[in-house]
């Protein structure tokens, strides 16, 4: 089978042998396949990283220790968890500490022809959710984690910095929950994906109780504690390599708080997939072949570009 | 009247007017002052301030709209708030914005032989309050804002990192609550304090779901950050001036909450003085007469010196 293989900088299509199915786990054909900011990350080499990438996928289930699985369209989380310990006792797999991750740590990725996963980390999709909105189950998982981490109060009004694939799934997710979202970013052809489905995108002045940084910048954070008032809250979705430079004495001195926040759970990204809340098809800017992944990964890289599937 | 005059590094006394009292303020003697690191500060030119600082005291109102309040002996807010915009109505005219802070925004301080606060600033002492305890009452209550603004637990073990006299407040505070607190610092002796009250100060590695960072250090939110589980919550008490290198990835990955923390209520850190559960005697290093101001800064700022007092 092929396999997609980052090592320093180089996207190469390499040929491999099909992957060994442990007991617990399924064997997974891929029918489509995401490439993430993290997966652009990765290939420049942050994490020191080399192996196969891709954690956001579509795929059949070709293997499983039950038939019942086999055949069966799924989405797969991400973090494979212990099972065992206090966090994944509590249900959150996503913090336990020996935990791999599909395609980021200690577990190769999606962007094969055969994957594996645990069958306890897979979600069966209903016949209604096209594969190619489902795609996006678990980015739209992120930005969906937002909800539960904080209680947005009816009526609030969030500003959503940062206009890449995050912030327009976050931006997105808020408006389908009735929040008052204004967006912003440098990208009018994507702000209007927001703005079409009822988010504010003009810019204004002004300071909010609400702020997201989803800009994937150091400035993102700064330019965020300047627009937050006193006593609110900034989610940071922003992840930056190495340190970056905050002004603590405005978040102390306006008592701000700040939320680091990361992978969600499925179920509620999939809900909002398959009612059609969230106009992710409006998000792809191309499909390209698995084994046309270098120059994938090269559009996906590119200034204006969201989303490339590949598959 | 002398006052104390900061102005580019240097602590001078000065003779001066008494202040006017303007209508709804009450004119107050100060008996006895206390000197805080943000005084320090003041002096090494954070903030391009000149005048006259202090905003920790214990005064006797000697004129006043009304005749009662004319004797009591006082302590004071130091946020003079406008009364009148959403926070004022709110009760938090801590953070009204044209609010001036006495000794530090706009609003000549404590040290000097009358100052002027609003009436709606000031608490009378109970009789059974000696006046070397209520002196602590404006840095207690800023170590009480902690309860006031993050819904700890019970039971909760609580990490606080810096034994200066915020650090000790802080452990003190939240020991006096019923947490289970361990307190990390570099002087045995400010530690004890805090030992003898019944906090853990034996160095212990570990991870902790709450952490205090009062080390006033850039290093100390750094080092707070691995010192926090997933989930956790950091709270935020150390002001450091200028721009302070954060490791955001951990703080995102982890899910970490900041939560920024300033000035508090001043009526539950009464309370606790009253009652005697905050051994703040302890904490005193010195006491010099107003008019010793240059000196008393000196000795506040040495190695190892906790409180000194003016008065």
């Amino acid at each position: 089978m092929i396999s997609v293989y980052l090592d320093a900088g180089a996207v190469q299509v390499r040929e491999e042998a099909r992957p060994e199915r442990p007991e617990g786990f399924a064997l997974i054909r891929p029918i489509l396949m995401g490439i993430c900011n993290t997966d652009l990350e990765l290939q420049r080499g942050y994490y020191g990283f080399a192996g196969v990438p891709g954690h956001e996928f579509v795929g059949e289930v070709v293997e499983a220790d039950t038939q019942d699985w086999v055949g069966k369209r799924v989405v797969g989380e991400i973090n494979l968890a212990c099972g065992a310990c206090a966090w994944c006792r509590r249900d959150l797999g996503r913090h336990c500490p020996s935990r791999s991750v599909l395609g980021i740590v200690r577990h190769p990725g999606a962007f094969r022809e055969f994957l594996t996963l645990p069958g306890r980390n897979l979600h069966a999709l209903p016949d209604d959710l096209p594969t190619e909105r489902a795609v996006f189950a678990e980015p739209l998982a992120a930005a969906c984690e937002i909800l539960d981490q904080v209680a947005l109060p009816c009526g609030a009004e969030i500003a959503v910095l940062g206009d890449g694939k995050l912030g327009l799934l976050i931006a997105l997710v808020l408006n389908a929950h009735g929040y008052r979202v204004r967006q912003f970013g440098r990208h009018p052809e994507k702000l209007e994906i927001a703005r079409d489905a009822g988010v504010d995108t003009t810019p204004a002045p002004g300071q909010f109780e609400w702020v997201v940084d989803a800009t994937g910048s150091a400035e993102g954070l700064r330019e965020a504690v300047g627009m937050t008032r006193p006593r609110g809250t900034i989610i940071l979705k922003s992840t930056v390599h190495g340190l970056v430079g905050v002004d603590t004495a405005p978040v102390i001195v306006n008592e701000i708080t700040l939320v680091g926040s990361r992978c969600g759970r499925f179920e509620p990204a999939l809900d909002l997939l398959t009612r059609g809340l969230i106009p992710v098809d409006r998000m792809v800017s191309d499909r390209l072949p698995l084994a046309e992944a270098p120059r994938a990964f090269e559009k996906a890289a590119r200034k204006g570009v969201l989303k490339v599937l590949l598959g």
